[in-house]
């Protein structure tokens, strides 16, 4: 059975690093939940460790297929690969979906669903999956974008590198709904509610 | 001559961390560019390295005060301070302007405003700065919010945890324009530009 076949469990599997240690109730581990963040985030933040031994983190621009998050970067980039042929990483996106406001200052909050993944990442080799995973990462911004853009010559293909991020490790954790109150604060003459945020794209080509 | 009335340079000082190895002209170390996309940030993300040495990334919110980015976080999560005074952490912030469509493969990019920081966090524990920083947080959120909400009561106040992060080492990354297109490809039949994109917030409190 290949991978493609295998089928995977709809809750991920929950680990130390995946377990919070508060807000226990925020966090959860729905595979389909998950996915559906990184589908819609226009990026992930990718962060490793540096050859100094302190932490690095930045924004590239990313594609779920099936079980893996390809993240792409240059084949000069900081990622620090280093000739490794896998390291450690973690990478995240974030959806805002309200800026919560609260009649106390302490339950203001955002509404906002947010992954985290923990995985070793390794560099994409192989020439028929890079050209899948470049062709992906085209459509993601337009559906069918591939097949309306000139493909990548050699020359081009050989100045991009993708890393390949197994998506086993995986929490997602999201708050929705109106303020928290206390009992004490219903009273106080404050406004409170949800502020809608939206991210919109006008326009894809 | 306090902290606040020392005099700052308009440009980060470029470090071995924050030189590109490539792209080198979309990034610069411009101050207040610097300031303007992380007071525009909804959220920042967080990266620091956790007891078993891999990676650790989170999205937390954030204020800008002065030379200084705070991150709210909690007493009990997992920041890894570990009872440290201070801890190496990298935080991003990231705008999205516009999505880049080309005529060919490679050159679909992204307009964006990125901002990167290396630095050693510490723990706010000065309950005056603690406070400051706080209102600032509650500020951020709608102007003058923290005069229209109840203040934090001391039960509440211990259980938020400040880190402070220097502004010292930083790097702004920016790619505005159209796309760009190889001389050879500009006849090719393929609609290319920019889709603007935009995070918007309807009716803060």
């Amino acid at each position: 059975m290949s991978a493609l076949e295998c089928p995977h469990s709809s809750q991920f599997t929950q680990t130390e690093r995946t377990t919070p240690k508060r807000s226990r109730e925020r966090v959860t581990y729905e595979r389909e939940a998950a996915y559906q963040v990184l589908d819609e985030a226009l990026f992930v933040d990718l962060a490793f460790v540096g050859p100094d031994g302190a932490p690095r983190v930045l924004p590239t621009f990313h594609v779920r297929v099936g079980d893996t998050l390809f993240v792409h970067g240059s084949t000069g980039s900081s990622m620090g690969l280093g000739g490794r042929d896998e390291f450690a990483v973690s990478a995240t996106a974030t959806i805002v979906d309200g800026l919560v406001f609260s009649k106390s200052w302490f339950h203001h909050s955002m509404n906002y669903r947010s992954v985290v993944v923990h995985a070793n990442a390794r560099l994409v080799t192989d020439e028929d999956e890079r050209w899948e995973v470049f062709k992906a990462l085209i459509n993601r911004m337009a559906e069918g974008r591939a097949d309306r853009s000139r493909e990548a010559n050699p020359k081009e293909n050989a100045m991009s590198a993708l890393l390949a991020i197994p998506l086993e490790e995986v929490s997602i954790k999201q708050r929705s709904g109106p303020p928290v109150e206390e009992p004490e604060d219903e009273d106080l003459p404050f406004a409170n509610g949800v502020a809608p945020v939206s991210t919109v794209v006008a326009g894809r080509l």
